[in-house]
C-alpha cells in the first residue's frame, strides 16, 4: 500500500518549505557542524497503527538525499510503544531540519489509522466496514485517504466528483426525493454510483423505489437502524452515520448495516505519538 | 484579528479544487436548478471559541462571488450550541458545493481556539500564557496560528527561521550546552531571540550564565519546574513543556512559569462541531 | 451547463500567458491607440455544435475587465455558419490580444461538442449512448469531457481513480479475469463500479458470473457484439469500442449495447470553425 | 531535436497528476501485484511521422524512475505500421498507470508531424516551406511547435511578442496599412521583424513601399497568388494563408510563395495510432 | 506604456508573500487600530524618470482593495526631488505593510529607467539608440525591460529564444563564422532575425558576405568602433557593446553605430530614491 | 555557509524558464552540434567576494545534470581579477544555455557581498556591525539576505513577521511611542524583539523607559549619534541608519554604535564582474 512520489512530493516539499521559512532553519546551521552525522530512529512512544511512512521519508530525502532512510514497519502495521518504525541516518543538519515535518506527517496519518483501527477492531463481529468522509483536512485529503485504508478502514468519496451523493439540503431544494434521483440518473454516466441520505423509514421506503446504489441512514438509533436494514434487505448497499464513536460502533455494527461512515477518525483523531531518537 | 486574503487565499482555493476535482459537484450540477438559492446559518452544535471564519467566507465566495456571508461571531469570540455564527444566502448551487471545505477550515480551527481557551481558563488564576508549537498540520500553520490567537495564546516560532530554539539532539551534537549557545550568539542577527530546552536543573545552571532569552523546561514535575523557576529567579523568561492537559495545566502553571507551550492544542484537538442550517 | 470559474480559471490564465509570452502583445501596442474600442461578434463558419464559450469569454476578461462579453449560444446550441455566437465590445487592445486564445479554446471545444453530436445523431433511433474516453489533451481533461457532454454525449472515467477498468494488460499480468475482478472487489470502497474489457465471447461467459457493473466489447464486429448483448441480456451494462466512426457507429447502436465509447470524439475531431468579425 | 527536460517537465507532470486525480490507479493498484515486471514496445499501428517521443518517455520516467524506456525511433523519424518505436521494461504498475497519458503526448504530437509531413510532401516540388500559427492547443505549444518541426515544418511566432503581425483589425482600427506599419517600425527592437497581411493586390502595392519583412498574402487564389508573388519581385518575404489542405497546397506552392501557413495542422490534424503491446 | 495586469500580478503578489512571511506585518497588526486611515504621496527624493508605478499601485490594491491609488507621474515621466509621483489614501494598516514591497519594485525599477535616460541624453546628437542586455534581475526580466523602454531605450532580446545572436564562444564551438551562420539560417524561422558577435576587423570581413540582420561590434575602441561602421556601410545594422558608460557613451554614438548595448543599465543601475509620506 | 537546494532551486529554475522562454536556446540548438563539449572556467574580472556560487552551479545542473560544475571559491571567499571562481566541463549546449542565468545570479549576488564587504571594512576598528534591510529585489531576498551574510554582515528582519520594527509612520498612527510599544508588547509573543526608530534625542528618552530591544537611530549626524549611543548607555542594542555610504561608514561606526543597517547594500550595488572563459 503506496502511494507514488508524484501525488504525494507536492505537498511535502510545501511543508517543508513552511516550515524553514525564508532563512531556513537558523538553529541547526549554526550550532551544527557541516560534517556532523546523526544516527537515530524514529520509536513508537505508545501502540496504534503506522501510516505516513512514505511522506516522512520524503521529508528527508528532499532535504538532503544523502540521508537514508530504512522503514522497519511499513504503513498499516500495528505497533507497540517502544517500537521502532524506521531508521535513519546521514548528515546531521538535514535530518534535524525535516526532523519536524516528517513527524507532524507520521504522528498525525498514524493517528488517523490508529483511530480507524480502533473502530474496525470493535466492529469485527459483524460485516460491517468502517468508511471515512470528506471531513478531511483541507489539503491532506489523499494522505488522510490513505490513512483511513492503512488502519483497515475503507474509503468513501475522495471528492464531489466520484459519485453521487444526495443530502437532505439537496432533497429540500430538489423538491423531494424522487426529482432529485432522477435528476441525478440523468444526469451521470454509467460508472458513478448513487446514494442517497434517508432520516426516517417513510423516507427509506421511497427511495427503495428508486435506482439507487446505496442508502445513508443519518442519525438512527440502532433499533431504528435495524428495522432499516431489513426493510432493505440486501435490495442496495445500506451505510450508517451519526453519532459513531469508539463506544457506539459495536451496537452500530449489530444492526447488520453494511457500512459505518465515521468524520471522527479524520477531523478529530488525536496524533499517534512518535519521535526521533539517537 | 484578522488575515489579509492574500495570505489564506491559496489554501482556501487549494482546498476547493480538492474537493471539487475533475468533474465538480456532480451531484449539486444535476440535482440543483441553477436558479435556485439558498439562505442559511452556520451555527454552533456546542460550545466553544471560534477561529477560521474568514476562511469559510472565502470558501464560498472563491466559488461563487454571489454568495452573502455575513459574520456574527468573528475569531476569537466564545459560543455555545445553538448559537449562529454566519449567515448565508444566495445561489443554491454555489452554497452546498462549497459547503464541506467552508467547515472543514471553520470546524478545524475553531477546534484549535477552543482547546487553547481551555487551557487559557485552566491557567487563569496564575500568570503563565498557553504557547503553540511548530506541531501543526503540513500547509496550514498559518491558520493554526492564528487559531491559537483566536482561543488566547500566544505564538510561538512559526518555523525554523524566526527563532533559535537550541534542542537536546542540538545539544548533543554541538558538543554541550555552552557550544552550541556560543556558536548562536556569533551567528545570529540582533533582532532574533535564543531559547534553550534543559532537562535537568544543573543544565539549568549552565544555562544561566549564558546569553539565552528564554529556557524551556522539558518534562519536570510541577515540584521540579518550582525549583527550576526559583533558580532562574526572572533572570530569563521561563517556559515548561511535556506532558500538558486539561487536567495537568493548573498545577505548572502555579509553578509560576511564564509560559507553558502545548501540541496537543494543534496536533490532536477535537474540532468543535458547527453546522450549515436552513 | 457551467463549469465553475474558479475550476478553468487556472488553463485560461496559463493559455494568456503562454501566448503573450515576456513581452506582451507587441503589435497590438503598438499598432491600437490605447482609447480605441471594438465592437464585434464571434460568429460560425459552418455548423456544430458550441462548446467552450465560458472559457472564451474569461480569457476576454482576464486580459481586460472592462471588456463586455454577451454570450448568444450557450454550450450545447446547435449552429449554422454565419450564427452569432457571442458579442464582445470594449478596449479594442483587449479584445486583439486576448482574440486568439478565446478561439483556440472555443474552436476546439466546439469541435469536440460537434463531432460528439454527429455520432450521437447517427445513434439516435437506437438506445446506445456515446461515451468518451480518457484519449484527451493533456491538461484539458476537463473541458474536453465538458465538451462531450454539451454534444449530447456522456462522460466515461475522468481518470484512473475514479472506477475500475480492466484492461487486456490487466488481465493479462494479473493472471486471468477472475483474480483480476477479486482482486478489485476486495480492494475498492462500496461507491466505485467496475468495468473489465473483453474481447471474445469465452471471456464475456466468464465475466458474466463475475461482480462487475460494465463489460467493455472491444473491437467486435456488429454481428459479434450482437451476439455479446444477448448473452448479458441486461444483467450488467454494454459498452462497445473500438472501430467506431460516423460511418459505423448506426451499425454497432443497432446491436443493442447500452454504451459506444469513442477517441476519435476528443483526440481527432477537427475544430469548429468561428471567427472575430468586427 | 530534443527538447531540455525542464521545459517539458511541468506539462508531464500535470498530465499525469491530472490522470491519477486525487486516488490514483485504483484498478492498478488492486489488480496487479507490485512485484508483476511489463516488457513492451509502443508501435505504430499506421504510417506517420514520430514527435513526442521524449514527453512519452518521461511520463513513465515521473511515474516511476525504475522503467526503462529506449528510444528506436526518435522524432523526425517516419514509421509505418508496426514498427517499434520504442521498447519499455519495468515495473508493470508504473507502465501501465502511465501508459494513457504517455500516448496522449505521443499520439496527438505525431499526429501533428505526419499532417505537416503531408503538406511538405505535396509541396515539395517547389520552393515553399510549410508553417504553423498560434491555432495552437491551449498548454501545449512548445509540443506542438516541436512537432511541426519534426515534420518538416517551420515555426511561424511562438507568442504575440517575437514578432510583430499586422492583421486586417490592426490595419482597420489604426486607418490604415501606412499608419500601422509606421507605427510598429517606432515601437519595436532591430531584432524584431514585421509581418503584415493583405487580402488585395492594391493593399500589396501599398505595403510594398514600406519597410516590411514578410507580407502574409491571405485567402487568395493560386491565380492572384501568383500575380502577388510577381508582384513583389523578391523584395520582401512572400507568405500564403487561408484554405490550405493536403489538395490545394501544391497548387499554392506553385505560385512560387516562400512560405505556406497552416492552422489545421496543429488544430485539426487527427492523431496517429500508436499503442502499448507486450 | 502599460504592462496589462495579468503578466505583472504573479511577480508582485510573489513578493507581498516574501515580505509578509507566515504570520503577516506584527508591527503593524499590534500597533496600527484597525479602522485608523492614511493619506500619503509617494514622491521622489532626487530626480529621475519613473517606472514601475503600475506595480506599485498593485502592490497596494493586492493588499487591500479599499486602497485608493492616483498616478501623477506615469511611467515614462521626467521627475525632479520632490514631486508627487502618486497619492495614495485608505486603510492605513494596508498602506504601511505594502508599503516597501510598493517601493521596492518603483525605486528600482525608475533606477533603470533613469540610468537609461542618462545614457540616452548623453547619446542625444547622434542616431544610436540605448538598448538593453539579458543581463537582468531573475524573475523581474519584464519589469526591467519595460523600465528601459520608458527611460527612452530600445529592448534587446527577451530571452534566449527570439532571435539568433551567436557569441565567440558559439563561433568557437561551431568552428567558425560562416558554419555558424549557415547553420542558424537553416534553422529558423523567416521571422527572427540573426545578430553574430564579432571582435575584429577581419571577422566582419567574413561576416559582411552572410545573410545577418545585425553585426555586434563588442569590446571596440571608438576609432577601431568607427572603421568598423564604415565597413558595414548600412548594409547590415550595427551594435556597439563592452566598456558603455555614462562617460563613454557619447564617443561610442559618435562612431556613427545605431545602436549601443548596456548591460549597465539594468544589473548595476542605483535606484532612484522614492519614499512614502505623509 | 549554503542554502539548502530546496530552497533556492524554485527561483533558479524559474530564471531559467524566464530566459529560456517558449522555444528554447535557438541559437545554440542550430549552432553548437549535440555531442560538443565545453570546458571553462568562471572567472572574476575584478576583485570582491563571491557569493552565489550555489545558485550558479543549480543552473548549470538544472539544464543538464550531466554537466560537471566545481566550486574554487565558495561563498564568502575575496577574490581578485583573474581568479577563477568555478571550473564548469560538460555538453557545450547545456553550458552555453545556462550561462546567462547562472552569471546574472552570481554577479548580482557577488555584487552584494563585495558592497557589504567594503562597509565591513570600513568600519573595522570599531564595533559596529553592518545589516541588512528589507530594501532587496522583489522575489530575491533569501538569496540577498545570504550574500549578505557572505560579505561578513549581519541580517536584519527577513520580512514583516518576525520582529517588531515601529517606524515613524507607525508612531504617528498610533499616537506616540509609548502607546505604539505599548500594543506591540501585549500583541507579540515571547521570542519576537522590538525595535523601534527615533529621529530625536528627546525621542531616545521616551523610549529608554519602554521594554524595547533595539533602538534605531534615523538620520543623525555623528555627532547626534554619539551622544545617542552614550545616552543609551548598553541599556538597549543601538542601530544607525540613514546617509550610510563607503564614506561615511568609519564615521558612523566611531559613535560606538552596535549596528549600522545600510538599503545600499542590497537596492543599489553593482554587479561584481565574473565571466564564462574557455
Amino acid at each position: 500500500m503506496t502511494l507514488p512520489p508524484i501525488m504525494i512530493e507536492p505537498a511535502v516539499r510545501a511543508a517543508l518549505l513552511e516550515d524553514l521559512g525564508r532563512a531556513g532553519d537558523i538553529t541547526t546551521d549554526a550550532v551544527i557542524p557541516a560534517a556532523a552525522r546523526f544516527d537515530g530512529v524514529i520509536a513508537a512512544r505508545q501502540s496504534g497503527v503506522v501510516a505516513g511512512i512514505d511522506a516522512a521519508r520524503l521529508a528527508f530525502r528532499l532535504l538532503d538525499p544523502a540521508i537514508q532512510f530504512h522503514t522497519e514497519r511499513p504503513d498499516g502495521t500495528p505497533v507497540a510503544g517502544g517500537d521502532i518504525v524506521a531508521r535513519i541516518a546521514g548528515p546531521a543538519r538535514g535530518i534535524l531540519s525535516a526532523e519536524r515535518v516528517a513527524l507532524n506527517f507520521l504522528c498525525r496519518l498514524s493517528g488517523i489509522a490508529s483511530a480507524t483501527a480502533r473502530l474496525v477492531d470493535a466492529a469485527k463481529p459483524h460485516r460491517a466496514r468502517i468508511v471515512c468522509t470528506r471531513k478531511t483536512t483541507p489539503g491532506l485529503r489523499l494522505f488522510e485517504k490513505h490513512a483511513v485504508r492503512a488502519g483497515g478502514g475503507v474509503n468513501h468519496r475522495f471528492g464531489l466528483d466520484d459519485a453521487v451523493l444526495i443530502k437532505d439540503n439537496h432533497i429540500a431544494v430538489a423538491g423531494g426525493i424522487r426529482p432529485a434521483v432522477e435528476r441525478a440518473k440523468a444526469a451521470i454516466g454509467h460508472l458513478v454510483k448513487i446514494e442517497i441520505e434517508v432520516d426516517t423509514l417513510s423516507q427509506l421506503e421511497e427511495v427503495l423505489a428508486l435506482p439507487v446504489d446505496v442508502v445513508l441512514l443519518d442519525n438512527m438509533t440502532p433499533d431504528l437502524l435495524a428495522r432499516a436494514v431489513a426493510m432493505v434487505g440486501g435490495r442496495m448497499l445500506t451505510e450508517a452515520s451519526g453519532r459513531v464513536s469508539e463506544t457506539s460502533v459495536r451496537a452500530i455494527a449489530a444492526t447488520g448495516v453494511d457500512y459505518i461512515s465515521s468524520g471522527w477518525i479524520t477531523h478529530s483523531a488525536p496524533i499517534l505519538d512518535l519521535g526521533l531518537d539517537v
